[in-house]
């Protein structure tokens, strides 16, 4: 490759810290990738908790990237309604060679208007969501069609980004990171989809979103108007 | 609980930031946790790669910890023989519910003194180094043995701090955080482990980090002398 490969993430206000750190672990360890974290600011940004992150370059000042990636989390929902994040996602689409998201980034893609007509993948909780935006959901952890490359919550970024690199690079510089990262999971518990959680915790997870759930909902709405 | 839970982190130049970031996305879902990011200083620091880490807190104003995690990385090597951070890790694990490491961390809280005669995990490529501190290596991917609760490299840090709060808190505590997280992994190869990992890419990764290796065997050589 002549050129380092641009890799940029999105950082945001409450964005759910491991959404990123995940692919940004497996995105670093290319060797050449330009990593860039973006904001409208370059002022540290709150994540959800303690972890204060510093944006590496704004929407003003940030090269044409290979890959952009739109993490998730509770700062979503301000996201899919603020057209200067929207214009951004839209302009760095047209030059970039993937556009992606893990968990819940995939709503501010959809609120951009781009996965009208693509399968994505978003956080189990927010899958009936998709489709507002003229996307098709899939359960699968890793979601690619065509340069549309989505991952499921949270700690699918993982899968996610291994996965984007042996797309980009290849299946062994992808086998290398994964080993660097020893990442061979051994869940203690069977509790990590709502196809395989106790019932009890289910519910209990659900009960605590439902009032972020109906603002998610709200400005998933609103946003759906603006793109169809 | 009548007071909560206080959670801290070390923070340190180089550190590898999934060591830290991916239990402290456990750690800060458990209701009424207080966690805090450690250093010498307040002021930022640099982590592997592009993420900047803003301490919450200095080893002087720091209050006694439940839980002292000690993350691995490239910069654990400056760690082992440096009095400051490992007499800051003697007084926290005086008092301390558990004393933890992810990855090499564990080396960090080997110099310190604070495994001699426990069995204790860590990094695929440092497990022949912790017996110098007396401790007992094993490959395991969490170690649980009496209150030292040590993980393997970098991703292991998520099964430990699932481990941890199952202990700590409660079963359903773990299991409501492992869905909320959708930690439901699906590694896209085979290559987590050494003992899985394609020869080749073994390989590499020894030739790409024996300069390191050289350095951290330094580095442990002469910090096992003062523990011993």
């Amino acid at each position: 490759m002549s050129s380092p490969l641009q890799i940029g993430l999105l950082v945001f206000p409450r964005v759910t810290q491991l959404d990123f750190t995940g692919p940004l672990q497996v995105f670093s360890m290319v060797p050449g990738a330009k990593l860039h974290l973006i904001w409208k600011r370059i002022e540290p940004v709150p994540s959800d908790s303690v972890l204060t992150l510093t944006p590496t370059t704004t929407f003003a000042d940030c090269p044409q990237l290979d890959v952009i990636c739109v993490p998730g989390g509770g700062g979503t929902n301000d996201l899919l309604n603020d057209e200067e994040v929207l214009d951004f996602l839209r302009k760095q689409a047209e030059g970039a060679k993937y556009v992606t998201s893990v968990c819940t980034g995939s709503l501010a893609l959809g609120a951009a208007g781009l996965l009208k007509g693509y399968r994505a993948a978003t956080h189990w909780s927010a899958i009936e969501m998709l489709g507002q935006f003229g996307a098709m959901p899939t359960k699968t952890r890793v979601c690619v069609d065509r340069n549309r490359i989505t991952g499921g919550g949270v700690t699918a970024g993982i899968d996610f980004a291994l996965t984007l690199v042996s797309l980009m690079v290849d299946r062994t510089t992808a086998e290398a990171i994964q080993l660097q990262m020893e990442y061979n999971p051994a869940p203690p518990f069977n509790s990590g989809s709502p196809d395989t959680a106790p019932a009890e915790v289910l519910a209990l997870l659900r009960e605590r979103g439902a009032q972020n759930q109906a603002r998610r909902l709200e400005a998933v709405k609103r946003a759906a108007e603006r793109v169809n």
